[in-house]
């Protein structure tokens, strides 16, 4: 009695991380995968992991298949994403959206930063905001409507913001931060962030041994963050790439209130924090003292978060950890698709990676 | 109705790989971990990724619930398993040990490679060698064993002779390696393949950018090899270090004998091997021009093996590639222990890692 | 005629790399590396590169021939120097002492991070510090004093505070930086930055494919920075590590005072960036839109700077790149030393690494 | 007087090693960069470690310019190079050639193996073998030619051929190995030798944490090995690549006739590499019981070698590293134009790379 799953954009890493995950999901069933520049190659062809694992080739985003699914993971570039989820709707495919087409509640805000006509905003009031740790009434009521027979539309959060707000979201939402002073944020990716384009930064040659900042005050993730940490115009963001597979780490700053700041402590900060994140499955905060390593998490779903209070300038330093591609992307949207679906939160998915 | 595991040597990385599986095994319950040097340390402690997932602390080798375990893996070094298994199979623990100690049918062999004396020979005859793919009716005389009460003893194959030995066994079996000519094997290893102890050639700034040789004429592996494939004396084994975490890749040099050379192809060799694979669960022939990746198998339980012809010197060259701590290591461990306790050969293993 | 040089410490990665430089310079001989661990050993043993380039071995620290060099290059820990720098003055020896021991202009400061006592505060006023971009003034008069056959002693900046410093000061002297609002530094070193000595962190399994930060709002590089940006109590200083050799970037966030932001530009910034380091063979400021790698540095003296103004909040952000060990460390040393013996600046000092 | 130098396909990490070479040269002045493909860029918008090093720029092949250079070297693929040569030839340029084109001496090994008619094969008589610890009278010939006012021909060896030739031939010419059993050579390059072009094996996320072995049984380098060491059809060449930039270590098997093996010793072995490598500025070969390491040669021109004799066997194993883009490519070149052009050997080649 498995969900039939389809995955649009299947052969980028977001889309083939979502197909390990699926193939190992003991509730879900993958029909179908497209990718329209891999119609007819297998996914075992470009990802020999998946030998064994799975025969399935992939089709073209057209393949009629698609429309037979009870879900959808889309995987496709921005903008692609505007194209699909309306007739996938339609036709009554629950929608899970890594892209960043829905992630914006104001399509002015989108477009601002797109670059492009967001061509179905009636689709953003009722879409739920895809991280679940910050916005579970926003699933919950995407998993009423799933029940009630209707088809949904989740906006998964994307990689930066994920691991940014995870280890924002509490210190804001308990009043501590200062709510007129800039956030800075200062996050390193793994070079699957960067995608499966082959270019001079992504080339061994080119991302190996070397650190380099890019996007620098202008990376789309900042609206949001912003969004999310309800600071519009205050976020500075500053992505970084650095020479490894899987991993984001996020180093936040955040000013606090005058009113906060007096008496406070690293251990009061991680205290309020584990009692936040006390049900969550996926989310640890660590002991006052203490850092976590995208090591810890590499391909599992979980997310680190560690704290330290810099009294001389009134600054809580927030650090998150998670594997870009998993609980960054397609881990995520596999556990929001569990919520939408009755399922429990972790099924399916890595809690734990590789210990080494 | 879970079978009790220790292991014994847990902190390793063989040891600490044994217990992720475990941890995941649905019909294994992880009881005791032991490591003198980290007595009383948690396992999350020094591998964060455990993190929430058990909250098992380290004790010492003499710990008495060892004995009172249904089965143990030790994953000591050679010598320190001779100290450990008599007692363990006389109070009734099976034990799967992957050390090189129960390995070398031959106790004068062991006492020339490993300059130390075997202290129990009189159990090399009775042990099952771990090699589950090439050795089969082992493993099913110690399952026999096991169903009628008695504790066994399985000498799980070495990471080198592993891959070399999916790789080569089988042209060797079927009678088209010359008899009397050497092979030559020249593998690569991930730094885990190293240890956990930190030296100059481990320190991260020693291990990476370079690949060097290693032991080279006189490592350890070398008679494992020669008795897996009834070579004595005629095995060139060269290890080398490359700078990866994970992976194990041996390339086999296999001179066919003038009967099986005449009208030999790669493609006759293919077909050969995957039928010899049929059956397998891990074990994947990849056709003719294709190549294995450490990468396709690292994380997991598979295996991979390629096959190409040098028709001008009659040499069937064989490359096997697996991940070092899983099928060369721990992931084998517990494949057996699946066979000997009864359960599906695949139970709690995976068979597909990252697909990035 | 060349100058004979010892350097005490030189077991390690910024004294071995002093040893590549030196050996490379025509002005200078290498007589004597200390090192009290590894004495009796060949450099080229522990440094396999250099065999066939020098035959030196190390002696100790008490080794009497470096009190008859003309300069020390000391590459010792913290505390460690306090013990060398007054002998080898007294005995007529110029120090350029890369430890952190006498950066610090205040002793109590000194005291207050190091936690230890300071036993030469009087030479702390004399000393002149080791960054020659920033503190041209201090080196000219070292040079003078050398001029007049006194020994002198440099302080050399740490990796951290030299990228950090170079990224940020032309800011902070233009007075275009808010006077009360924090610095946040975050920045990101290669794995020499965490020295020669094997822990589960300088590991090639630990430090391979991860990220994390260390020493948060505690780094001792903090009042270092504070002291050069004369920003005291200001800098909130993250350091990260990443899975590379050698390569440090350092992303500054400068808060700009209200008078400096009107108009503001990265253009502009550019500009006045550009004119200040007009002279500099070392250090080259990017256009806007550009941002620096590690990379582009690694192996050589150069250091790179890149500019971006985030307008809604008012903030400069200032990136710039060292090779940790060159630049951040043996080459600043040695371009001290240059200036302090009347020698052009670049002399010995690679201003371009591999170009891949 | 230096003299004037065009690097023909400089935009690929072989010509741009070339670059970097000829740049820090005191003898050689770079002129000419072309590239039909980046014509217009500068050197240092591609590669930013020459920033403030050159402000050369690319043109395209066809560059007048070349044509008046007193020397070229030649970095384009395979058969692009037969449509430079005469041209460059006639014009009196000496061109030291990093392609395959002229390396085989009869043009039928050519033409079978890189699947293309070899138009200029009057050219293979008169060329020199560019690789001069082994072919010193060809390049004394190139010389006698060049100072006879005449333009020269030298083709470069191969980056596996070097490796394994510096490493085997020795043993060859001295009559050791038995003239009619195969020769394996199994070697690993690291990615740069897989060149510039991004392709699913030179994405980062493809080529990290990954071992594999390519173009098995069939690698182009094979007849250039087997004409060095005068072993037609007897070499059995496996290239593998491994995740670093810079790196080639070749291992290779050389059965010794039984002659030789009669008492034969390692020790044997490495007094006559060093006697036979004795006056080689750039050749060391190791003490017995050592190996090289490909990071004691990144970013030289050095080369080590290492010996182990393997007594049951009769078998030499004999290992040779170098930096692949630098003495197996463009410093190989370098010492060859060196030697042509009456300069000191090493002249602007770095004997030795960084230490870490």
């Amino acid at each position: 009695m498995a969900y039939t799953v389809g995955i649009v954009g299947a052969a980028g890493y977001a889309g083939i991380e979502a197909a390990r995950l699926v193939l190992n999901h003991p509730e879900f069933e993958l029909k179908v995968v497209t990718s329209n520049a891999d119609a007819g190659d297998k996914l075992s062809d470009q990802y020999p992991a998946f030998a064994g694992l799975t025969d399935l080739a992939f089709t073209t985003h057209d393949d009629p298949a698609l429309l037979e699914c009870d879900l959808a993971f889309l995987a496709v570039p921005h903008t692609a994403a505007l194209a699909q989820v309306p007739r996938l709707l339609e036709a009554g495919v629950s929608v899970f959206d890594l892209s960043a087409d829905y992630r914006l509640s104001d399509p002015a805000v989108y477009e601002a930063w797109y670059n492009a006509p967001h061509t179905s905003p009636e689709l953003l009031a009722e879409r739920a905001f895809g991280l679940p740790e910050l916005f579970a009434q926003d699933l919950a009521q995407a998993a009423e409507k799933h029940a009630a027979g209707k088809a949904t539309l989740v906006a998964c959060a994307g990689c930066y913001p994920t691991a940014t707000s995870l280890a924002a979201a509490p210190a804001v939402r308990a009043g501590w931060v200062a709510p007129d002073l800039p956030i800075v944020v200062d996050a390193i990716s793994g070079v699957t962030g960067a995608g499966k384009g082959c270019t001079a930064r992504t080339h061994y040659c080119g991302a190996d041994e070397n650190i380099e900042a890019y996007g620098v005050a202008k990376h789309r993730h900042t609206p949001e963050i912003e969004q999310i940490l309800g600071a519009p115009g205050r976020v500075i963001f500053t992505p970084h790439l650095a020479p490894l597979k899987r991993g984001l780490l996020s180093t936040v700053y955040l000013p606090l209130a005058a009113s906060a700041a007096e008496g406070f402590s690293t251990e009061q900060a991680v205290a309020a924090y584990q009692e936040t994140y006390a049900q969550s499955a996926f989310v640890r905060v660590l002991p006052a003292g203490q850092m976590p390593k995208t090591s810890s998490v590499a391909g599992s779903n979980a997310a680190q978060v560690g704290l330290a209070y810099h009294a001389a300038t009134h600054t809580l330093i927030a650090v998150g950890a998670i594997d870009n591609l998993c609980k960054g992307a397609a881990g995520q949207a596999v556990q929001c698709a569990n919520i939408v679906f009755g399922l429990p939160e972790t099924c399916g998915l890595p809690t734990a990676g590789l210990p080494v």
